[in-house]
């Protein structure tokens, strides 16, 4: 039997850019989605913790696919937890298409903070009531990857607004991805690749700020560091492109 | 007995603002997603007209929100589409909360462009094969209204990017809609008001182009106008907010 929840999905309309296959945005927000509605389901969800004045915030994540689904293709996104530490728990999640065959996987690592000191919280309380929810089937794809400081070659600039940011208060996880992709030329996002993306979270962003998006090519990587108005390092990336 | 079909949303953590209500864009999505798979269903959507190197293109709207619903709340949207001309038509929308009454409604105009000269094209083909989901339900609220040049007193510059444009290679609706209530203070966009949108489309923009979003308020309504870098009129928008 496959541990986890099994969440259905197809590709809307809204999902798919001109080539008629979906973005890459929109399954990796439905990974995202589907985080926050399986921790939900199981009790150790956003609005749970949020009454212990702790909330969810994603530290690291790796995302393969080896192709993107086409409009109105059936997807699933099975997802688990796995026993991990006091300050990480990891989440994996296997995409497969409508013939049950896997088209991409993840695995991610997230801390809770206190949102009054916005400092990481002991997670053991937390995994000790949802014991039942852990399962020890290993992540299906390599661990989230080291990045390193970038020297980056190109750069954009990106004002925060309104839409950027989410009930947390600061920019959405789906955002930074979208700011990457978008500066990435677009014949490398549109045509048909594998794509292994790595991402790492180091400090929080918030509205007001101007974030400028570095970039250089190496190989079939590219790697990305987004940068505050201060400078201080805002979250690293890998977009592995084969 | 109710005209149309009605179709059914929660406000999902991934829609909401850090006030906890729904961002205007979230439902917006959903009431153009509404009109594509509603038409798709009665056989006249996007992939149906395609086959005969046709498109649908939003030409006009009006959207009215009495209040925007809470996180995790239900909403219904009910569409339909009345009988209009051979150019233009009309599908209005009402949406309702888990009570059943109204919290907002919408009005909307669609072209038909043939693909390859991306000029109209004659409506009375596609409407006399679905004279069965035609219905004399009136708008439920004003039409869109008349929006002539604005003397813009402020502007934000915008590079179209990659997760702008959509299945017709053009910016999508909602990202021109996105860009707008971006443009505006954040304490306007987030405290509780009743607001009526009216978007008047005048011209494609396309990946490549640098958008200028000019805008000026006047008493309660915010006066958009969208140009691109040759200074052509893309689209007129009115927020006006109570």
């Amino acid at each position: 039997m496959k541990v986890g929840n099994v969440y259905d999905f197809k590709v809307e309309p809204q999902d798919v850019d001109f080539t008629l296959r979906s973005r890459l945005t929109a399954v990796c927000g439905n990974l995202l989605n589907v985080a926050g509605q399986d921790a939900h389901r199981n009790g150790f969800g956003t609005v749970a913790v949020m009454r212990d004045n702790n909330s969810w915030v994603l530290s690291r994540m790796a995302i393969e696919f080896d192709y993107m689904p086409n409009q109105y293709d059936d997807y699933k996104i099975r997802t688990w937890i796995v026993d991990s530490g006091r300050v990480i728990s990891v989440r994996n999640f296997v995409i497969t298409n409508g013939n049950d065959e896997p088209l991409g996987r993840a695995t991610s690592q997230w801390c809770m903070i206190n949102l009054s000191t916005r400092r990481p919280s002991d997670l053991t309380p937390v995994l000790e009531s949802c014991r039942q929810y852990i399962f020890d089937e290993p992540a299906p794809c390599e661990a989230p990857r080291k990045l390193g400081a970038v020297e980056t070659e190109t750069a954009v600039e990106h004002r925060i607004v309104y839409s950027d940011i989410d009930f947390n208060r600061h920019v959405n996880t789906l955002r930074y991805i979208e700011m990457m992709v978008d500066a990435l030329p677009i014949e490398v996002v549109a045509e048909p690749h594998k794509i292994r993306l790595d991402l790492h979270f180091v400090k929080e962003s918030i509205y007001g700020q101007t974030l400028t998006i570095g970039y250089r090519c190496e190989e079939d990587k590219w790697l990305f560091e987004i940068k505050d108005n201060d400078g201080a390092v805002i979250c690293r990336a890998s977009f592995e492109i084969r």
